[in-house]
């Protein structure tokens, strides 16, 4: 690898191992073996148990493989919406998930408030079927509480609740009784390379499918939701998979697992910490998430006085490479990341850095 | 990587050159760097206009990344087809691309013969928008001639045609004057891990899309055609993409286009044809495909007397790893991939090593 250090949230810096892993795929042909035979079943059940036990996922909460969490979008309003959805927009990506359900010609609403505010009117629409709301907008570096998402819960006992927790899982770990499916691409805290999104359903979920179909409603097709339980119960996935990356995420599970999840979200806030101190203490950048219990812990964002360019070609001239701030943000935002795979002490040079600039 | 050759029909032996390519995707971060920087960009054109050179795209026609073979032929349906496609099925795949249609309620239909069969009935119901043809029939072996294409474009000037090209490009030219869609995914002919699929359409493709829209019809979200038309402009991906293996795609195009794509198709020919011979010449063997100008130059398929079991074993105790038949074949069928990535000597090694089996 080069001697860059990616702080970008997503695709970032590769976890630490994930350089070894590939080597070993390769002595051991993850790229030629077939998708219906039993090395690879064996793989994406080890893949399955890894997850499960990192992310603390109950035993009635299926785990399947997809593109992307862009295609998981796509997959929940064709598989759990029939004609209505609420979506809690205060970021491109949860603007761009609702945004679907109108490609889709849902019934589906908005509350939309202002990019990174915080949403004071939590009460659903009676008719929505289902509530998507965004743990971690990698967009502004806003995070929906989990007390907020606890009061929707109870509030709404006959709706499903989708979380994206993209950027989140699983330096944050998630209860998953707040919710009935769950979602992430492995090129956020997992340090994997894009391609692979993870798609977690319970048994409401499949219920809502079902309804769906016996209306007559069209579920797509390989990834419909009975498609996927049939083949994931095969150990299979209905298309030929991205099986490296399947292969790529149990390893880097597992050596999460031996590291301990505890010490990860430990370490997870203590360089959050780090990161928004730093901004607090410098002259030119304010933390652009105003209450603190609203600022994500993997995605700091940072408003800078006079717009990014200086202060980001400062760090990458020092190798330290930040991500501009998204859609609207593009030049007045810095957005640093901070995932399992970024040390302390690769945060702490970053913070240091960051004081260094004037 | 392991001394096992892999002669299976896809995931197959990974192209000789792709470790080395990896190994240098790490160096040059491939995976950690933003699809929406230069970096990518750069990549995504580079393989582009690879792909386009190797395989003579013509200009009016263009070339996007999906994440398989399985989602394009849903993208296609979605996109193109209104009310009704018409497909030649007769095998697997072929059957598979139709009953998506069936899965989205189209009033498609398909001329359904015995696998492995040719057809002789190429008249298309007037009503059809779009015919769906498998060049290659990797379940079976079954090669669909161009003579027949060419009849079908023909006669039908008003009907939009989609080639399934999965496991003959490149090794197998194609005349896109043929066709107006087509498409294939990596871990074929190319000899790259699985997780990439790649549609090329041309002008009526767009046409068609734009009138279904028109109509108010749901053509997808970010996959939806136009989505892609405007993203490949900034030569970028509605999604976070697999940017390694559109990387590594470039790459393997770059070497196949040194080597040439007329050595390629020399070399194909040269190792089918021993395929066949030796097919023909043992007598536990017979090519499940009986005219010979439908024999596919990629896929071997031979039925063997008494089942497959014994014969895939004793090459597997020689480290050739070949694939069993698909579906309702699979204790009958040896299939043999004839990819790019298999050198003369692997296969005339394969051959021998099957004349010896008795």
């Amino acid at each position: 690898m080069s001697q860059n250090i990616y702080f970008t949230p997503g695709p970032s810096q590769l976890f630490y191992t994930v350089q070894d892993h590939i080597k070993n795929a390769l002595k051991q042909d993850i790229g030629a073996i077939s998708h219906r035979g039993k090395a690879f079943q064996s793989l994406y059940q080890s893949t399955q148990e890894n997850l499960r036990e990192l992310l603390d996922v109950p035993k009635d909460y299926d785990i399947f493989f997809l593109s992307s969490a862009t295609e998981i979008w796509e997959r929940i309003i064709q598989n759990l919406v029939d004609q209505s959805s609420y979506h809690f927009v205060n970021g491109s990506f949860s603007k761009r998930f609702y945004q679907f359900t109108q490609d889709y010609q849902k019934q589906s609403k908005a509350r939309t408030v202002e990019f990174g505010s915080g949403f004071d009117q939590l009460d659903i629409p009676e008719e929505a079927e289902l509530i998507a709301i965004t743990k971690n907008e990698t967009s502004t570096g806003f995070s929906f509480h989990d007390d907020d998402l606890m009061a929707i819960r109870q509030q709404n006992p006959g709706q499903l609740i989708a979380l994206d927790v993209v950027s989140s899982i699983p330096a944050v770990p998630l209860d998953f009784d707040l919710v009935d499916t769950a979602y992430f691409s492995v090129q956020k805290c997992f340090g994997l390379p894009a391609g692979l999104g993870v798609w977690m359903v319970n048994q409401r979920c499949y219920d809502q499918h079902a309804r769906l179909k016996a209306k007559g409603k069209v579920t797509g097709s390989y990834h419909s939701l009975d498609s996927l339980k049939s083949n994931g119960e095969k150990h299979q996935t209905p298309e030929t998979p991205n099986a490296l990356n399947i292969y790529l995420l149990g390893k880097v599970a597992e050596d999460m697992l031996r590291k301990g999840p505890k010490m990860i979200e430990n370490e997870t806030n203590y360089k959050s910490a780090l990161l928004y101190q730093t901004f607090e203490q410098h002259d030119s950048l304010l933390p652009f998430i105003k209450e603190k219990k609203n600022r994500s812990k993997t995605v700091a964002v940072g408003e800078v006085d006079g717009g990014n360019e200086k202060l980001m070609k400062y760090l990458a001239d020092k190798k330290m490479i930040t991500g501009s701030g998204y859609g609207p943000f593009k030049k007045d935002h810095i957005r640093i990341a901070n995932f399992p795979t970024h040390s302390k002490e690769q945060v702490e040079l970053l913070c240091d850095t960051i004081a260094s600039f004037s």
